[in-house]
């Protein structure tokens, strides 16, 4: 045979052959930030098991991620203002910028075409094209009259193209609407409480909420009537009088909603508070085991799990969100970091920092099911979070 | 160059290149039944174009479909009986069973690895093995004293592994739980009124609710208490005391439900009814253009978007979810079928099956972006349904 036909005979058996090599769905998979290494492992929650490695990140030590609205695309939000744009089926990094000197996190847009990025220095919030990581929209936070400019914290997108996000030193929320990426339109909300540290959105993108390291309560906002300004809610969450040392500060994007229930961590306080949702009042607190960072819904709304920090991060705590009991304690190991459920809440991961594994979790049985290795695992995040909003 | 070496070159180049053709995250992927020829469109919504099309799939006119956790696959129900499993990577039809006369929906195990079918004859579900779509478990409807069997309608699935339907015939709930398919343990709520005719679950996977054909009301279980066995809850939802003509029973997958309210079609009537979900009691009515088919809430649950029968079926109607009214009427064709939004409800697609195309429209302005040919375009199916409870 002539080599032109035998070329003709396996160009296209090779095409179809290969073409199935990286045919998979992708909405079972996941990354782990590694955030020792500046690496994050790619994983699948169908059979848990890691897919790859992709490195070269920078500083991850306090690193979040979203996802393109195809699930192609992970962007890493590491603490040296390094944004990283990953391809998870081809594992690889396609683009880095360092685009401040100081980041917090991140979000991107509900069209999925921009993503955003809140700086500590200079504070402000960077808007890039999700596609070419270009900058299409430059957000300085200054404040008051003498042009200076305010940390960024408690990033989050919201409905209609909008970032919400709060400025620390200023004591100001801002709601920028970016349908317009050259004319982004910015309402501020003026004395909102001190040093607002972290925020969250409901999982509906209607309320925003911040957490006020400078004084007691928190601050809602309601984004269906911004008229009516920002709220004073919770007068009772926070250090309180005694000043309670704080030994992390509980991150509020872990929030649990379950029905007309609100948990959130305590402050200082081993306790997990909850909070009516109707009114925004506090409706109970139950004592957990020591002061909770994250606590977690399962996607059901059943339960919620609950982590700590350092003494006492090697536990897990479930909590039942109808009789507000403790009904469970685990001890996977020391430096249990972070959860995430797989999105039917069937399973859940764990990031074990110091024993260098995730253990997944059965949330009927609360068995472990699987130990995975990775290195100094921190965030765990699954491509569900594309299709959330506020993740 | 002799030809082997050739080869060695051209070989692993080819593979490289041909390795991304299908490369592309699934999280923007959805099907379109064509109820006509038996065959769907596969579209993505970042540029709203069609992907190609699958065909050979049976009698798709009443036809609805899942997504298997990747979100490689679908499997689409046929009312013929027909079960097909394709997959939306490689485009094509993986395997295709005809599993009884004739059938009217399904649903996916928590774990992605139970596909259910709800059949009328011979009346029963019967449970398949989503990978290999084998036989793994049939449960007969049975009920009475003569073995008599009954149809089976509202099949949803539920956490921790379970599958909850209704007996037309006999009245009655069945929750099967299948965490052991050799032995599912089935329980039994009899006499739960008269005729279920459709049935949805409440997001977070709590509420079981049954619309009843043979009397007016609905009845409701919370799968949290079964104990506390159904309830009737809106006596007054029916075609009530004038037998309105009916000219399509509306669907009760639909329900849209925002903070404590749920926005439900009336039966027969021109309205949307309102009911507060706090105690499930009628909140309201909304006077609409025609008899209501579908009523689903924009991911942000900001509005309700409701599609009609005939004749209205040229109408869609949007209503705002906080002050109960209509917003806006938009008239986009003859045979409005189905909507589904897209994730984060940015834009939503609407059928229009007489005029053999597909609508976009923008949820923030109401405009169409595009119109999308499709041959009587019905149900669309997005991927994201792979992670939501009872979708």
């Amino acid at each position: 045979m002539p080599m032109k036909h035998l070329l003709l005979l396996i160009l296209p058996l090779t095409i179809l052959l290969s073409s199935n090599i990286n045919a998979r769905g992708t909405g079972d998979l996941g990354i782990v930030i590694e955030r020792a290494d500046g690496s994050v492992q790619l994983v699948e929650t169908s059979n848990n098991t890691i897919l790859g490695r992709i490195e070269g990140l920078g500083d991850l030590s306090h690193a979040s991620a979203v996802y393109s609205r195809d699930e192609q695309f992970a962007y890493i939000f590491g603490r040296d203002g390094g944004l990283s744009k990953i391809d998870i089926i081809n594992k690889k990094l396609v683009k880095r910028i360092k685009q401040s000197g100081n980041s917090i996190g991140g979000a991107i847009s509900q069209d999925g075409r921009l993503v955003a990025v809140s700086n500590y220095k200079p504070g402000g919030v960077k808007i890039f094209d999700a596609d070419s990581l270009a900058l299409v929209a430059d957000i300085p936070a200054t404040y008051g009259n003498q042009g200076l400019r305010s940390k960024v914290i408690g990033l989050v997108d919201a409905p209609g193209q909008k970032f919400v996000f709060s400025l620390w030193d200023a004591g100001e929320i801002w709601v920028a609407d970016l349908s317009s990426t050259e004319k982004p339109v910015i309402r501020k909300f003026k004395n909102i409480g001190k040093n607002p540290y972290d925020a969250l959105i409901t999982p509906d993108g209607r309320y925003y909420i911040a957490g006020l390291f400078g004084e007691d309560g928190m601050v809602l906002l309601d984004l269906w009537n911004p008229d009516a300004g920002s709220k004073r809610i919770l007068d009772g969450y926070g250090k309180g009088e005694k000043k309670l040392p704080v030994y992390k500060m509980p991150h509020l994007e872990g929030w649990a909603i379950a029905g007309n229930r609100a948990f959130v961590p305590s402050v200082g306080h081993h306790e997990v508070l909850v909070i009516n949702t109707l009114d925004w009042s506090e409706a109970g607190r139950i004592k957990v085991h020591g002061q909770p960072v994250f606590v977690m819904d399962r996607p059901d709304g059943r339960h919620v799990w609950v982590n700590f920090a350092v003494p006492d991060n090697d536990t897990l705590q479930i909590i039942d969100t109808e009789s507000l009991t403790l009904i469970k304690t685990l001890k996977p190991g020391k430096g249990v970091l972070h959860m995430e459920f797989e999105p039917r809440g069937e399973e859940v991961w764990a990031s074990i920092r110091d024993e260098d594994r995730i253990v997944v979790f059965d949330t009927e049985t609360f068995e472990p099911l699987t130990s995975i290795k990775a290195k100094k695992p921190s965030g765990i995040f699954f491509t569900v979070r594309a299709h959330r909003t506020g993740l």
